[in-house]
């Protein structure tokens, strides 16, 4: 259902923080042009959360309303709310997005297995729909909630036609490589960064979700395909340096600045709080350090 | 504006999940009847999270139908996404609450001091009302998120009016204290639990936010009043006992189902994902632990 290099794209917004639909939508044909197989629509990259429920839903369809095919989107719906989950869930099906990846409710802390396959089981049947194809969202430095192998393959089993993958960021390897193998033929089991696709690809996984690829789509999809062995090392050098300039900052407001420099839009870099945009010096600093690469 | 003691009441509702008001607002009079000085609405103990902000709406306005004073409440208000947290706050004006306890936006961490002030200064302006009573929720070991007393200062600074005071319920005295006496003489501090309550009103605090308040509210309220020492160390470690035997268990699991027991309304058990439900074991184990106290 989903393979090779899926971007986790930015939401560009206006100085009044309202989404410009207009650059959004450019920005993903851009990285469909370049190689991206899937683009995630309002993930942790997107600022999914500093959206009100109707805000997200103005957004997809936006972007709809822009001819981006509805088959090449997959959009962030889980919220703390099983309400709003739903909701948002039902609004993508509504427009033709079948993929949704969801973060389970992230406001509690500590809480059980039971009690997460009830979130991601009453989500489920909230929409009854048998169209939806659900990415579970792994990224607990954000969520604060582990999401593990033995509740995955409990979910695949109650809902095996409706669990179509897991997007892991945890960027922890060990975790991750169990995931690939684990899981790796059951469903779709994405990456949460570039920087382990070889190695995940090896493993079992189906490709990468990426931040980076908003600004470095072309050549992280170049990295996905590229059967000669020696060849692809020589790229995930360079990807991963790249990649590694970024890690240095915070990632949202600089891949923002990244890409208000480089395509003279200064609006790419408004974002909403808690983010803050990099300093004038940290933007030049970063431009610097991007260069040799 | 807020002294004493105050709950952080339980959101009841019934098997499909919907809030039930009317046993929410007897709840209510009855915390207010045992010497509650105000309560908490919506808060942690509430789940205010797992409602969807149309219901949040709901619950707040079926507490002023029935006849609780707006004066005596605290409405939880703060969300992830800015646009919410200014529509929750303005209803709860709307309906002549005045005070709120605001989270932080709490889905990314590791955000700056300058974010945190950004968010919270935007969520006052785009409230613009001066009535406004604002608490800041300091809970990190849910929200993920550390608001220090620099930047507690800076809002009070920019914000002397509305910013009121401040709930902490980190739970770690030398923090705790160090809030209460460079603090409590400019807004009210409150800790989140009775167990800190004598140490704190020493070192400057106004009071706690409870929620073992819900079952144990007036001996809670004795112990802020007694102005016998002796009597007050002799409460204090029986409160404190009380409290130790529904921290061996998650919390509002365990507040539910004791006030299920004792009052002979399953429904209070009721909870949404992804809380779950005590199993007949646990509640069997903690009605026995209770009863010596």
């Amino acid at each position: 259902l989903t393979k090779g290099v899926v971007a986790a794209t930015l939401t560009p917004m206006r100085a009044d923080e309202s989404p410009d639909l207009a650059l959004l939508s450019d920005h993903c044909q851009k990285l469909r042009g370049d190689g991206c197989t899937s683009i995630v629509v309002l993930g942790t990259t997107g600022e999914a959360n500093s959206f009100a429920v109707a805000e997200r839903q103005h957004i997809l369809e936006g972007l709809i309303d822009a001819a981006i095919k509805p088959d090449d989107l997959i959009v962030g719906t889980g919220c703390c709310a099983q309400g709003d989950t739903v909701a948002l869930t039902r609004h993508a099906l509504s427009v033709g997005v079948s993929r949704v990846l969801m973060l389970p409710p992230f406001y509690y802390k500590k809480v059980s297995e039971a009690g997460l396959f009830r979130a991601f089981a009453g989500a489920i049947e909230g929409v009854g729909d048998d169209r939806l194809r659900l990415y579970l969202y792994l990224i607990p430095q954000m969520s604060g909630i582990e999401i593990d192998v033995g509740l995955i393959e409990r979910l695949l089993d109650a809902y095996p036609k409706t669990i179509a993958g897991l997007k892991d960021s945890s960027g922890n390897w060990p975790a991750t490589q169990v995931l690939c193998r684990r899981l790796g033929a059951r469903m779709d089991v994405l990456v949460g960064t570039e920087t382990l696709l070889l190695r995940a690809l090896e493993a079992g996984a189906s490709g990468c979700v990426s931040a980076t690829a908003n600004v470095n789509a072309a050549a992280i999809a170049e990295l996905f395909s590229q059967s000669d062995e020696p060849r692809a090392h020589e790229l995930e050098k360079r990807v991963n340096a790249k990649r590694s300039v970024f890690e240095k900052y915070p990632m949202i407001p600089a891949l923002k600045a990244y890409l208000a420099a480089t395509t003279r839009k200064p609006d790419w870099r408004n974002m909403r709080p808690p983010l803050e945009q990099l300093t004038a010096a940290e933007v030049e600093r970063l431009m610097y350090e991007i260069k040799p690469t």
